[in-house]
């Protein structure tokens, strides 16, 4: 059995669905498509055959852009759908606006007018707080409103709430932009595929998760409005995002859209997420202070027990202030894992 | 055998060392270190690993910063090594002038004092020509040389060109980056190990390059002289070039660092390329116009020549003008696959 | 008598100290320096003057950067005192955040690090809400604290206050950068120099307001702690704010600085609100809504009475949800102006 | 007689025409609108009317945005003209490229395809040389051609000239600007209006030079075709340029296309350079070196000769490895400042 202590060979733990590895049908995917030359930069019979997978998600008219992370799928979606005067309109909370060491600002020079929200959400009501002031040149002019699914909180829009959004986004000439770093999980957790959320909800551009669900470095600016994201391909380029061996990025999102594995890995992740949560739950001492919908558990400890517990399984404090902590389940979390590190929490609530 | 016919399955060609796929040694590391959990961003096993093993390479102090590609190892470099008011002095030719779409410009506000030469090499003299106006608010001041080793034109400095240049640029307050896309191909020519040409020659700061010499897609900022490069971890964030499962991009390098494989491909590549070259000058008609000092070949065809061979194999047109065509050899190319490209040449001039 | 209707030859109202026009002094010492050839972009005579007289209100080490207007001031100076990964921590209601069309954004690539107040003021506490995360590549780091002095509010930071916050920046490795769109009336409000509140307090670095003041186009950048901010005359250059025929800008700030012009003129703006407020006070129903510490009123009216009396005299609506409006008195406001506009706000609320 | 040795207290020089002060019926113009309070920020009465004078001049869809300096007018202008991803292809010579500290790149993110000219002169010719690449993402897509006129050599671009340059890069989907900065001693030299080298021959946005003509600090970018560049008005802001008491800026300009002022300065400059090239011919072992088509010229003198000059007169060296050296001469140039320096010229050579 694997270990969940750091430090051994091969431990596991709860502070990221990113701490994980490759998931087996991911690198044998990458090792399918080795032999010979293959046209660099994305003109490629992978990327190809990427592209028919995913328009079978999202619709015959998606246009598909693989990139390197997640900063870079965002960065570029939201240059691509802004002019060069517009701003974008995010959840405080946002991870474009507090987890990418100011890259929208620093690479693209995107100015994000941030509205605080109670669980990472926005809302037509909360939109409105900062997409006004159109046509006022001393307001950066409000351009894209950007949402994430799931939420940095482990939330989930429904699809009527992101429809709501994307309709009043409209209606005041705005596009929409969904960080999808989660995609999957959100789809799992709604019961949905991605299509329902995304391109019939009226999101215009889509950034599609692989890392955080079993990939090694791959994620996709997935375009459903072309006439929202112009210059993709030339903004990829000159933003550093453009892989020359392309086909080892495309193929490992394509090995997560063959049979179902997207959706194998992140049903896993939520269940550890609510096997986790309900193991909590009967700890005394110890609130779930968030809803969780997608693989996160959100929880409030008292300090001592997190100094300790964080000896022995690793976790991120989330609001030093408050004492919330944050736990992640990822693709390869076992419910051993999960039962072993709720008895670990157990065990120091009863010394606290 | 495979062929080397576009279409087929696992043709190969000579359009591009990044048309190649992963070297199998590669490939393999990158599935030893997929066991369990590791810290994400580059705190991992494998990350500190190809710190050592570079230092044992380019010297005790040596910083090593894996990033996704050239592109971004060269923006992220040029930007830590320059003042925000200050400009890159390079080649006309230089990869970062003509071939990444912009991103020095555009994701970094760095202007290019461009140079033109006759081989894609610079000289104290040459540098002259741009490196003047210090304290002049009119001149975006030069703050840095940038020089590609090799070159982009298949050519190659000597240890002691390069010494003369970082001499010279460090006597004007400059430092001097090296764009190693190739710089294993450049030791393999030069006889000697990377520090001779870097470290010991009065490089600052090289971008190192994996991907064109066996990896999936790796390249390291290796930071030389820490005083001329501040803050390149945040700016590898801001700039999108920072990977979450790092492991698996240090991964990749640390395979080439390791038995030598990056010394085997690079000097089976350049081999390649002298055979061709060989085989080439053979055929009346055909005038190679560089030397081939590397993994290159650059020669002059009759269009119609060129026109009816790129139907049969992969390469590009360097020069509409002037006929020029480039013709690469990748750590996989074979030497059947050379004679037969080097006959299908003779065939086609046969009946120019 | 100068009317106060928009429309007639030379109305006066109280929309902005902006809508005012030049103090014959400044227009004067303008034309006092247009005799023959002087050497372009501040080697000039009168920059010369200019920075004698600075450095007689801020201290011999003053370096003076004449700009042509605010958000130049704001963008070069916090530039200057960032490096190109940090970002800079400010108030929510902070010019550069919500008026400057985002130009730090836009032409610098600075983040801004926002933080809510009561009345657009920070406070060591406040900034610790946003500086935090140093060393963290994920945070933007924290570089650079602005403070508005007198706020856009209308409000005012004591000396102790300001020596409070830039001890609190100090301490952790940030700079201070006092925007002073409006310092000459702080200083008369808080019945001191420059010098108290800048220099002596801790501050690093000024933007010098004029054109509030009297001035037709003048700012300064005045950096009291060199160290701070290298590379200013620069970025004044690459960011588009160097005069060619400086000695006119100059010009105008010596004629501020002259026979103390910049107090005068401030002395009277203060004490124009000062009127307005006690007669506003006097009107049953008007409620001053903010401290009346420089040369702006806020209050909150009946929608209806803000519509038909915006039909006489010019002034924004600050906060539309509200009903909260702001006035502002300039250097050319009259007792008779202030009267006029005070009776009709009666003449309004008696019929609402 | 004013003085034209540095140092007196209004010498006359000719190192620059930014080095000469306000021609008296601009700074009339500035007082004569100081009355009153008017709308910052554009919407004034004068804004209005310099909107309307310039239409008579360049046609009646002409939209006017006026600027403080002739860097913010390019630079506006450029990013205005161009989508995110996309170049400017101009002379090497250019303004832009070699004397604005790297503004296009450092506040826009704008790469220069730049082309070296024998006389600072673009032809379709030249522009091919960087105007390919459309469609290639490793290419800065080249998106606006930007030439000068006059140009930073002294010459001149004539109607038909322009014509065929604007007529190929709209064939090629790119647009043109001119820059403007000695528009009117263009215009002059032509013998024509502004219109007909811009609109009638194709140019899609001017940047009007005012400041080298007469004006204190006053440009404006002059879009002649909307389509052409969006968003101006925001951009300006953005890029710190635009003016809160903007109706002292526009006053200035307005006064240049009043009575001809324009034509009568240009006028002068223009016969000023003439006289001082005809009596430099004279002079016998020195050299001028370029056609003298505005108000520059262009001379090589042996470099003592320089050196002594320049201890009696203020001008630059344009080229120390040819000794080559600038004389600008300005509005308030006078025949005896000319007749002057041509005697010391003489002087000197006699002793050389």
């Amino acid at each position: 059995m694997t270990s969940t202590t750091p430090g051994t060979p091969s431990w596991r733990g709860f502070a990221s669905d990113n701490y994980a590895g490759i998931h087996p049908e991911v690198l044998e995917a990458i090792a399918a498509v080795n032999a010979g030359h293959q046209v660099a930069y994305g003109d490629d019979d992978v990327t190809a055959a990427l592209t028919a997978a995913m328009r079978e998600h999202f619709g015959p008219t998606a246009e598909v852009f693989p990139v390197f992370n997640g900063t870079g799928a965002n960065v570029v979606a939201l240059q691509a759908m802004t002019k060069r005067w517009e701003a974008v309109v995010c959840a405080t909370s946002a991870h474009v606006n507090v987890d990418e060491g100011g890259a929208p600002e620093h690479g693209a020079g995107l100015k994000l007018w941030t509205i605080p929200t109670p669980d990472g959400k926005l809302t037509p009501e909360l939109i409105d707080t900062q997409a006004w002031g159109f046509g006022d040149v001393h307001r950066a002019q409000p351009g894209v409103v950007t949402i994430t699914q799931s939420t940095e909180l482990g939330t989930l829009y429904s699809v009527d709430e992101i429809r709501a959004i994307a309709d009043h986004a409209h209606s005041l000439g705005m596009s929409v932009h969904l960080d999808g770093a989660r995609i999957a999980h959100a789809a799992v957790s709604l019961g949905t595929g991605f299509r329902e959320f995304t391109t019939d909800a009226g999101i215009d551009v889509v950034s599609f998760g692989g890392t955080k669900n079993g990939a090694m470095l791959s994620e996709a600016i997935v375009v459903l409005n072309p006439d929202a994201a112009p210059g993709v391909d030339f903004l990829r380029k000159s933003s550093m995002q453009l892989a020359s061996k392309m086909r080892f990025v495309s193929a490992q999102l394509l090995a997560l859209l063959t049979d179902d594995l997207w959706r194998r890995n992140a049903t896993h992740s939520n269940a550890m997420a609510q096997l986790l949560e309900s193991r909590v739950r009967a700890i005394e001492g110890v609130s779930v202070v968030r809803p969780v919908q997608a693989n996160a558990v959100f929880a409030i400890l008292p300090p001592d027990v997190t100094d300790r517990l964080q000896k022995r399984f690793r976790f991120y404090t989330w609001d030093q202030a408050t004492g919330e902590v944050r736990w992640m389940c990822a693709w390869d979390t076992t419910a051993d894992d999960v039962e072993a590190f709720a008895a670990a929490i157990a065990e120091e609530m009863a010394t606290a």
